[in-house]
C-alpha cells in the first residue's frame, strides 16, 4: 500500500497521449497495491487506473497478468481490461519500469461481508474460472508449497518462535502433512490466488470489480476456493462464520459444481490456503522493521486457520454442491 | 502523503450517508496530506474528497481552516467548499478523529511550470488575499519566526553542521539578520504560507485548484508572495528562474499591486521564506529514521535560496507593479 514513485504531472500527460484516451485532467497517487506504485486518472474520456511495477514483479509475467485481464474481461467477468497504447503494446517501459493502463472499477471493498456478498464473491470466483477455461499463456504457482518451507525454513526455528512458541512445531509438522497429502490430480486452471476482500470491489451485493491479479496462476481450481474461503469466512477475531462459509460455497458450487474429489480435498487444501498467508506474514513479520510506516500483518490469524481446518474438516465446507 | 487509517467501506457508508450526498460508489486512499488521511470518495452524486485529521492539527484551528474555504470559494476562488452533513456541521467526529468532507477539484500538481502558469498562480494568489479580505476569523501564524528559531535550536549546531559544515553559522547569522530586519509593519491578510506546486492544480495554463489550506493563517500579505517565490522559482538544480519569477509577479501585482514598502521588503521575506522550510526540513532530516517509508528532502535547497535572496537582493523580484 503505497506510492513509491513520483511522476510529475508532464511525464504523465506525456505518457497519457502514447494511449488514445483523451487528455490528462486528474491524477492522484493511490494507496493500494504492495509491489507497485498506482495513479487513479481522469482524462477527458474516462477514468484509468495506471499502474507502475516496482518490485518483485517479473516482467516476462506482464504479458500473463495483463493478457487475462483482457480475456476475462472480453468473456464478461468482472476485472479491468487493460487499455493497450497507440503502437497495441499492454505495457510500456517509463523510466526503466513497465507501466500499465488499466480500466478504472467502481466499487468499494467491504470489511465485514454480508452472506449476499460472499454467495456473489463465491459465483465471481467460479465465473473466472470458466471464463480463464480456454486462456492459453500458462503461469507456474510460485507461491506454491515449495516456496511456503522456503519462507518458513527462511524465518527459523527461532524466529517463528519469537513470533509464538507453538509456531515452530505446527509449521514443520503440517509442512510435512501438506507434502504427503497435497493432492496432485484434480483439475487445474487459472486460479486468481488472493482473492481477499481487498481485491473485490462490491456495489452493495453486486461484485463490480476483481482486481489485483498478479499472483494469478496456473494451478488447482479448488485451491482458488480454499484460499477465497480462508480469507472471508473468518471475523476479525478469527472465528469461523459459517453462514458466510455457506454462502461462498452455494455461490461458487451454483456456477461450477465441485467434483467429490474436488470437495473431499477441500480440508487439505483449506490447511494449505492457511500455511500460504502464514508464511509470508511470518517472514514480512520478521523482516519488517519494527519503525516502518507499513502494518504488518498478525501471522497468527492464519497459524488459527491452519488448526481449525485441521480440526474442522469438511464441516467447514458447508452448502456445497457436489456433482454426483 | 499517507493513509494512516483504515476505514472499512461499511463505515465510510455510514459516514457518507451523513452527507447529503447520494451513496457511496468507490472510495481510494490516496497519496496526499503529511497529517492526515485523505480518501477520493464517488457517490451517485460527485466526486468528494475525505479528510481524517491525524496528528499535528489542533481541532480548534478547524472551523477557521473549513470556514476559509467556504469563504473563498463563495467568492469564487477556485478552492474547494467543504460539505457540511445534514446537521450543518463542517466536520464531524469519526472515531475520535475529526474528519470533513471537502469537494473534489479536478487538475494536476506541475512540476517544472512554464511562465503561463506561474502567471495564473501569482494572479490566484493574488485573488486569494482579496477574497479572504471580509474574512472574520483570524489565525496566528505557528509557523513563523520564533517558531523556525525554536526548530533549529532543537537541531542543535551539532545536527545542523551533520547536515552541512556550512549551516550552524548561516541559520544562526541570519536568524538574528531576520529578527532584527523582519518587517512588521506591512499590510496583514489571511495567507496560504505553503503554495508549492503541490498544492495548486492546474488544467493547462490554468489554475484549477488551490488546496491544503493547514497552514493558513493571518500574517503578512507579502510574505505568501515571497514563500510563493522560493516555492516556484527554482529549478531541481536550485538555479533561479528569471523568467518564472516575473510571470509570477506580473501575475501577482496585476491583481494587487505592491506597495513601494512591500516591494522593498522582499529581498527580507524572502530570505525568511527560505528559513521557514530550511527550518522544517532541518528539523525532519535529524528527526526521520533513515529506514522509514518517507522522502526527506533536502534542508539545503532553503539554505542555497536563503543565500540566493540575501546575495541577489531586488533583482530575484522582477516583474513587479509597484503602485506609484
Amino acid at each position: 500500500m503505497a506510492v513509491y514513485t513520483h511522476l510529475s504531472a508532464e511525464k504523465l500527460g506525456e505518457l497519457i497521449h502514447a494511449y488514445d484516451v483523451g487528455d490528462l485532467i486528474s491524477a492522484k497517487g493511490i494507496a493500494e497495491g504492495v509491489s507497485n506504485s498506482n495513479w487513479l486518472i481522469e482524462t477527458t474520456r474516462d477514468r484509468y487506473i495506471l499502474t507502475m511495477y516496482e518490485t518483485r514483479l517479473d516482467l516476462k509475467d506482464l504479458p500473463y497478468f495483463l493478457g487475462l485481464l483482457d480475456h476475462l474481461a472480453a468473456k464478461g467477468s468482472p476485472v479491468p481490461r487493460t487499455i493497450h497504447d497507440r503502437e497495441g503494446a499492454a505495457y510500456r517501459m517509463l523510466d526503466g519500469k513497465a507501466v500499465a493502463l488499466i480500466e478504472f472499477m467502481s466499487g468499494v471493498s467491504i470489511g465485514t461481508p454480508e452472506p449476499q456478498q460472499a454467495r456473489a464473491v463465491g459465483a465471481a470466483l467460479a465465473g473466472l474460472h470458466k471464463d480463464s477455461a480456454d486462456f492459453e499463456p500458462s503461469r507456474d504457482n510460485t507461491m506454491g508449497l515449495s516456496a511456503w518451507r522456503e519462507l518458513l525454513e527462511d524465518c527459523g526455528r527461532q524466529g517463528l518462535a519469537s513470533i509464538d512458541p507453538t509456531l515452530p512445531d505446527l509449521v514443520s509438522e503440517k509442512l510435512s502433512f501438506l507434502d504427503d497429502n497435497w493432492p496432485r490430480q484434480l483439475p487445474q486452471s487459472v486460479i486468481h490466488a488472493d482473492l481477499f476482500p481487498d481485491n473485490v470491489l462490491m456495489r452493495g451485493n453486486e461484485v463490480s470489480g476483481l482486481i489485483d491479479f498478479y499472483f494469478a496462476c496456473n494451478d488447482t481450481t479448488v485451491y482458488d476456493l480454499a484460499v477465497t474461503h480462508a480469507a472471508w469466512c473468518f471475523d476479525d477475531d478469527d472465528q469461523f462464520q459459517p453462514d458466510i462459509a455457506a454462502a461462498l460455497l452455494e455461490g461458487y458450487s451454483s456456477q461450477r459444481p465441485l467434483s467429490a474429489a474436488e470437495y473431499d480435498a477441500l480440508p487439505v487444501l483449506g490447511q494449505g490456503a492457511a500455511m500460504r498467508f502464514l508464511s509470508t506474514r511470518a517472514y514480512d513479520w520478521l523482516n519488517t522493521p519494527a519503525d516502518a510506516m507499513v502494518t504488518r500483518k498478525d501471522p497468527m490469524a492464519f497459524a488459527r486457520r491452519l488448526n481449525f481446518y485441521a480440526e474442522t474438516g469438511s464441516a467447514a465446507f458447508p452448502g456445497c454442491k457436489v456433482q454426483s
